[in-house]
């Protein structure tokens, strides 16, 4: 069902008005916590994730990109122009399409840690950018969720949507309640090793940290002062990815992808 | 020796006027070829770089932090206000300090090929961030140095300089002359093992590769498109980092960064 919307203040597109101001936490005054998806490719995976949408909006050539799409649901969809567009959203997007989706519950962290293989751990990563290219990393080495510790960002920050290519919307991702780093008990209870990764010397090279067929959570900290004191020493072990001289360290959704091809390539 | 400037058309901070614009490809109108190095971390790699120095530019809090490096240095440091910086810088440039380089000579390729465990050689790796990062992880995972082949992009480019947080300056790299992939064979007559990265389902999983203890040339191609045919068929052995279903591709960096992890990490 396409609209033809010519007016930019025409209230049925409400959704994307203004995203620049109104795309913020939604704890924050103007943020509405809508889920927002940029160009057909993340739209694509916004409409074949759970999280319910609402609308679209794009340019006729991008909409007819997603023809068969929107042939199958019962979402509205406006048809508008360029400036249009850019008037209501407050910035040219070059993309061509938006769809907004309300959120949808997240899933429990035990019932999650339970059924996977290989979890990633995030305490303290709070770069949308860093956590979209970790959500986009777990997705193509096949990690099985990622749970959040303290400080970490909201991965449906649209920032993150974006660099993530859509992944926040298909890897399952939940919050780690409780006390930190206790709660990590709770995925040991559910037969996983917690494994840290740091750039300490003292840590085993994770290539020979025998990760081969285990169960593994992989507990990653923030770019620059990476994991806590508390977090490293309730790990059951810490690994690193060896390091030349010189350098400070790796951006952390590299060092993620590194470790998580570790873990999910030495399945026997 | 520090002078203080407070005109943002005075003619000494003449190399860094108009950044934007002027910092295009050297072989495009207005473009200088000059090396920029933006912040205080990459202009300490860069004054500890083979690039001849020709000034500095920053307000009086960053080079106050490069005290030590200047007062070990002859080159020109103009101290300003943020105002001016931005006036001739033609942005603002919230780093606070840049210096400018002239180019170097580039080593030879066959001569890096000779020494090196571990080498990249790319094809069509146009994107600068892309290109800067992959050089941030070759820096960070112990990579011996960097061969252009056809259809990449300067490394020396601003934006590559900085998302490399200044490594590209460390790192040797060279074109790779002469016909390609033809050229590859120079490689092979130095001893190295041409080894191509592809998504290709028929391409031996990296972890299972046995690249351990060989000295290789790891060929790896743009996001998107991947490597050529003809590269791929003049490679050795093909291989590939396993991924999910449904998802397209690691960013070129990131899967260099698997890779170097692999072929580094795996020194007997």
């Amino acid at each position: 069902m396409i609209t033809v919307v010519r007016d930019p203040d025409d209230p049925r597109i409400d959704d994307f008005r203004d995203l620049t101001a109104a795309d913020r936490r939604p704890d924050r005054p103007g943020g509405r916590g809508l889920v927002i998806a940029e160009g057909v490719v993340v739209v694509r995976r916004l409409l074949d994730s759970p999280y319910p949408v609402r609308s679209l909006l794009g340019v006729p050539r991008r909409l007819a990109e997603l023809a068969d799409e929107l042939a199958a649901i019962d979402v509205p969809a406006y048809e508008t122009d360029a400036d249009t567009m850019a008037a209501a959203v407050g910035f040219h997007l070059n993309r061509g399409v938006l769809a907004v989706a309300d959120r949808a519950p997240v899933p429990d962290a035990v019932a999650l840690a339970r059924r996977a293989r290989v979890l990633a751990v995030l305490e303290g990563v709070g770069d949308h950018e860093n956590l979209g290219a970790l959500f986009r990393n777990a997705a193509a080495l096949g990690v099985d969720g990622v749970l959040l510790g303290p400080r970490c960002s909201d991965p449906l920050y649209r920032r993150s949507v974006r660099v993530s290519m859509g992944h926040v919307l298909r890897v399952p991702f939940a919050p780690l309640q409780g006390d930190w780093p206790g709660a990590l008990d709770l995925l040991r209870a559910c037969g996983l090793q917690v494994v840290a990764l740091t750039p300490r010397p003292d840590a085993q090279p994770i290539s020979t940290a025998g990760l081969a067929g285990r169960r593994v959570a992989l507990l990653l900290g923030a770019e620059g002062p990476g994991l806590s004191a508390e977090a490293l020493a309730a790990a059951d072990t810490r690994v690193r990815i060896p390091m030349a001289g010189g350098v400070d360290s790796l951006n952390v959704a590299t060092a993620a992808a590194v470790a998580f091809h570790a873990a999910v390539a030495s399945v026997p």
